[in-house]
């Protein structure tokens, strides 16, 4: 036995083991390797989907509880969006450390509820049990009424982005200083990695016009990677989507803000194609799918995009 | 901040925790507090579940994982076989330590599999994420065509189980002691506790006769105490239906079968209250439902039974 999990990625580790696994059912439209899985049931589509934070992997336990419960919610919503769906019902699961103090997990069923209030659905069941470290696993089960996968663009398809983009890992290298006092835009920042809003507003923008959607949780480039593997594109990186507070973070540390709007993970913006029109949406134009490939993106001057992204079990 | 998480029982725990949620959709026919939670779709039921196995807790790594998959799936099987259900699919949550080697994946993989084929339904989804010790988090979507809820039985009910009780804590103690090697009725209790059968062959049965129906995890009496919360009942601890095994195990150490029948947990069987006859469909009738009443639980001689059982999180 050679090689061990760690030096897998994420990815190739779910492609080994789903490898293993051979669905036969019918009702079963796609399963593994989207944002949700995607179930006939009657006339509709039903989305499966499940997230997971683990206490020193996707935070810290000096986080203010009520934002991780928030962000676990918004992590499972944003995927939910990303096809077009509406949010129904969630199961949740808690493996406590014998350590947590009970008014730690009433704050982050405090981030729990008003995430559920604001995204409007509810939690009908869960699970708790002990664990070495705290980790919340979500399972969430949405409704469409069309399918919409990510690696379905086509040729000519414009490509879209919601929001801004690279503020979560600013945000996060501001978070680990662990400063005492933060600016107002640094706090901003902060508050788009603990806090992200899931764009559920968008939803029904992605089941009305979308060829295909994702949200962007690894990092655009990477995103954008899955989404075009059978494609080419182009990406007009003068257009990405960015903060001003973004670009006062890089303006005070003399670092470019494109790489983090290219690189950063964990935006839980929509990165949508789609032949329609979306910028009255709210969405920004920024690139195009320019003929079928390998998943070759370039930038308008002809040079090749690498997508490097951040992948959790590699980093 | 006084008291800790790990004073207190699973059960006051989710208590606490799910009093803070409010469900006001309609679609909601149970959320907290059964073995799933019910669910209105259309014209029919879905029952949703979650269950967890931990590494430490539920677990060993020396257990062959093969049979940790195999048990990770059934337990969650069980839920909606006691429900009178049937599984449609599954999501899987899996936080691995960057200690696990891939052949062990594989292994755990095909436990994984051997039970979807033998219970019938597919993993649709799942996540991949690093965490400290191995703990798999299984969610569960099933479907009924009416609802059988664990607490509601009726005056003069029967109370019947399936199978036999108590061979798994027998197993678990043996499976513990860490033997080079065990006899054959030895490895049959062994079984019983890492490969336990979820009573899927029963759900129908459940589905048309039970007024009250759950599986037993926690033990006997603890799940018999939550079943007749509002009744009295009696048992005839002399109808207990034993193994050949643990009558040989109990004599070789001198305790009584009895009490881990009474006591042990995970043995996942049915615990069901109904007004018919189900010694024909392969149940031991155990008791009746005598009044209304606060859970008092007699023997048929008048003696009061304590309920005890297990919780995972006082354990």
């Amino acid at each position: 036995m050679e090689r061990k999990e760690d030096k897998l990625g994420e990815f190739e580790l779910i492609e080994l083991l789903t490898g293993e696994i051979k669905n036969s059912d019918s009702s079963i439209l796609r399963d593994f390797g989207d944002d949700t899985a995607f179930v006939r049931y009657g006339k509709e589509i039903l989305l499966l989907t499940v997230d997971t934070l683990v206490e020193g992997v996707h935070f810290l336990r000096r986080y203010p509880p009520s934002a991780v419960g928030w962000k676990l919610v918004s992590v499972n919503v944003s995927d939910i969006a990303s096809k077009g769906g509406k949010p129904l019902w969630g199961l949740i699961t808690l493996a406590l450390s014998p350590r947590v103090e009970i008014e730690y997990l009433r704050e982050l069923y405090r981030g729990i509820n008003s995430a559920l209030k604001h995204y409007g659905f509810s939690l009908v069941g869960g699970n708790t049990t002990k664990g070495d470290k705290l980790c919340l696993d979500l399972s969430l089960i949405g409704v469409a009424r069309r399918v919409v996968y990510r690696d379905t663009p086509k040729v000519g398809d414009k490509i879209y982005v919601s929001g801004t983009l690279g503020d979560s890992k600013a945000g996060l290298e501001l978070l680990l200083e662990n400063r005492k006092s933060y600016t107002h835009w640094e706090q901003r920042l902060i508050e788009k990695h603990l806090k992200p809003k899931a764009r559920l507003d968008l939803a029904q923008a992605v089941e009305k016009f979308a060829n295909a959607s994702m949200d962007i949780s690894d990092g655009f480039l990477a995103d954008l990677r899955k989404m075009v593997k059978n494609y080419s594109a182009v990406v007009y990186t003068d257009k990405l989507p960015l903060s001003e507070e973004l670009e006062i973070f890089c303006q005070h540390r003399g670092c470019n803000p494109l790489l983090y709007a290219l690189e950063g993970g964990e935006d839980y913006q929509l990165l949508v194609c789609s032949d329609k029109e979306l910028t009255p949406y709210g969405f920004s134009l920024v690139g195009e799918i320019t003929a079928e490939g390998k998943g070759e993106i370039y930038t308008p001057d002809g040079r090749k995009l690498e997508a490097k992204g951040f992948d959790h079990l590699k980093s």
